[in-house]
Parts: structure tokens; sequence; C-alpha cells
């Protein structure tokens, strides 16, 4: 593989409260998911009225990011299986395309992309 | 809604100095974007002579990343509200797709999208 | 130049270990990027076994982001001077599409775009 090509793989953000993160690396673990980073040290909002009836984020919230990267097959698994956490408590996914250098890093060597 | 779908949206990553951050959520804010994350503890550096002429950041700046998920049509009139603080003060825009889970947290009720 | 346009952009992420942000700046600054961001304080992970064999990210790295916006054309030697790097250390180069507002603050005077 020529180490100066760029590959197109999905970028995965999870905002969640620091308390989930271990059940959020857990699904990426259980889905081949190589590797992730975090980003501490954020905070957040939720604005007009969504505090209360449907919660996005709490000031006090201690939030993390959690950005991960992953072949394009991998993106429902995991937004599958942070439905449960998504359900009942604050969080979000975003996803979106990035290229990446060392592929090698990004795809499991048991997956079957 | 099925909360599996994910639905594309605009990110809007916002560099400032922290003590404009309220200007700026002020903004986001009267727009009706319904949430943002802040990531604290950056820092920037504009180079080749920049600095004197036409600073972007200065290495002393304390500066915040500001992000926030919008709908496509409210791209331009946060870029036209932050004019007046860039024109004054370092910071930048940068706008990229993505696509989130929970469209419902990004929509706010009183938008026309 | 209207100050409202958005402008294309490509935005490049690299994460590496804290002690070659020089190395990785001293780069951006040759091939005339004309600034960065850094966010500290993130932590990562590599998995699956890469750890022993081919570690992405040790746990106990100190890790940092480094962000910068630059025209298409930079892309390609900004991977190209990364790679002594990667070749011996940790790390991994992100490349995703972006539009800037102040394009004037990405582009190098002295650039060929």
């Amino acid at each position: 593989m020529n180490s100066l090509t760029l590959h197109p793989m999905k970028e995965i953000r999870i905002i969640i409260q620091g308390e989930h993160v271990k059940f959020a690396t857990d699904l990426l673990d259980s889905v081949k998911a190589t590797g992730y980073t975090i980003i501490h040290n954020i905070s957040g909002k939720g604005t007009h009225g969504l505090h209360s009836a449907h919660p996005m984020f709490n000031e006090m919230d201690s939030l993390v990011m959690l950005m991960t990267i992953v072949p394009p097959d991998k993106v429902k698994p995991i937004l599958a299986g942070l439905q449960p956490l998504f359900d009942r408590h604050t969080g979000v996914m975003f996803v979106s395309d990035v290229s990446v250098s060392r592929v090698d890093h990004f795809a499991s060597p048991s997956g079957d992309r």
C-alpha cells in the first residue's frame, strides 16, 4: 500500500456525558473499530426549552467527545448500538466524510469490509 | 421518525477568543440554533507575518472552538451575524457537511426549515 | 472579496504525540500553511492487538490534535512531509472538506494556488 494515498472513511463523533464513555468504547470494541480519540474538557448546552422536556445537554454536564474513524459499513451498527444510551440519556452522534492516511490502522484485521 | 436514520445538516465551527463566546452564543440563540458544544483549552497561531498586519490568532490568545449543528438555511445568518466580530477581532468560521442522529435536537421548533 | 462568501478548502487534522508537535508545525510553516489550532488534553487508544505489533496510540500517550485549513494543493506536501514521523512514531492524518470565511487568512501570500 502506498502510504501517501488517502483513503475515504467515515468519521464518527459521539458527544456524551463522561460517565457513559465506557458504554460507547465497549460498543466500538464490539464492532471492531480499531481506535478512538477522546476530547475532554468540553461543555455543551441545549437551548430553547429543550432542557426540561427533551434535554440534549445540560450546562452542568461533564461532556466528552469521542471520535473514531471507521469503514462506512460500521456506521449503522454503531448508531444502533448507541440507541439504548440515547433513549435514556443526553447525547448525539455525528457522521462525516474524511480521508485518512494509514488506512491499515482503521480497518480491523478481522473485519469484512 | 426512525431514530436510526442519519440526517444531512451543516456543522459550523467558530474559533474565537474566549471573551467573545457570549457574543457568538447570543447569535446562535437569536437564529434558534438549538445547542452547541464548546471545546476549551485550545491554542492557535497565525504565521507568516499575519500577526502584525492582519492577525488571525496570537499565540497568547485564549481560544475556544464553538461547534454547532444547524439546518443549511441557518449558515448564512450565522456568518452574517459574526461579521461585526470578525471585522474587529481575530476569529474564523468553518462550515462542513455532517449527518446527525436525533435531528429533532437540531431543528428549532420555531424554525422554517 | 465579499466577506460573506464561504470558500472551499481542505481541513487537515493531525493526531500525534505532544513531543512531535514542533516537527509538524515546522512542516506547516515550510509549506506556508498560514495558521493552525491545537487541541490539547485529548487521549487516544488503539485496540485489537495493535498496541504491541503496530501501535497507533498508547493509552499513556499525551496526544494533541493539530488542525489546519489549507488550499487543496497543499494536502499532498503535508502528507509527504509527515511520512518520516509516521514511519517511526504513532500518529495519523485526516483530510476533510470544509468551507471557510476569511479565505485571505488561509491562502499564503506567497502561495501559487
